[in-house]
């Protein structure tokens, strides 16, 4: 990836840090509010060194802040919190959850579904315009913007 | 990947065929209206057998279709078109871009913005109630689905 076209693309620089697999389901489960490096292994089943890769990255990334606590006679443990970038990839998960669930179904459903906390009701992922209106997917373009070559 | 708990994660199935890298990105330049094997590699500086990779898994997950095209005097090619399945990833796209120019600026603006086709206004992903009402970030909860184990 070392042309200046992607250097200057906000996609590939986000999926530097989250286009590996674990990072991102890494994420979704900081989001569930896991902060353990055990939490983290046992619900992905992901091996110890690629856990502690990939956590590293995302503390490097500033999307996890590394905090030390230690509970009553044990010995100092780290555990890993997401920073506000990390909250701000909240949209970018429920978009590919949504797609999942319309075009890779399981057949059991959703796994996960995204609600309002006040109302338990669905929300889904949508386009809004400035002044806060939906816009259909299909009424929208991408253009070149300042930082385009 | 191979817990029953990320079997039925919709994040974890869309990421084993959007994981890569390239992929989403060929799936950007897809939807920038490219279709041939020239342009997505000279566009992105992919390596030949990379790209014949990833554009295959892309055919055979349904995001892309492979089509056959012959220009005047020239040998039959392949093109590949978006389906509708892969046009469905454009709030994907979408999102990890404002994150990336939020969270990793490169300093000379969004290379890509995403406007209402219409009025060239800009538009942003955000999650909305199933009243069509914006709801914030902080109120959005994750919660378990009928698929959730």
């Amino acid at each position: 990836m070392s042309t200046a076209v992607n250097d200057r693309c906000s996609i590939a620089r986000s999926l530097e840090i989250l286009g590996q697999k674990w990072s991102l389901l890494i994420v979704r489960e900081a989001l569930f509010g896991r902060t353990r490096f055990s939490e983290f292994r046992e619900r992905l089943g992901v091996a110890p060194d690629v856990l502690t890769d990939r956590l590293a990255r995302l503390v490097d990334a500033g999307i996890l802040d590394r905090r030390s606590y230690r509970e009553d006679g044990a010995r100092e443990r780290q555990e890993y919190v997401l920073t506000e970038a990390g909250q701000c990839l909240r949209p970018v998960l429920a978009a590919l959850a949504e797609w999942g669930d319309e075009h890779r179904p399981t057949g059991y459903g959703p796994a996960v579904r995204y609600v309002e906390t006040a109302t338990g009701k669905p929300v889904h992922v949508a386009f809004l315009s400035s002044d806060g209106r939906p816009v259909p997917d299909t009424e929208i373009s991408a253009v070149r913007g300042p930082g385009a070559l």
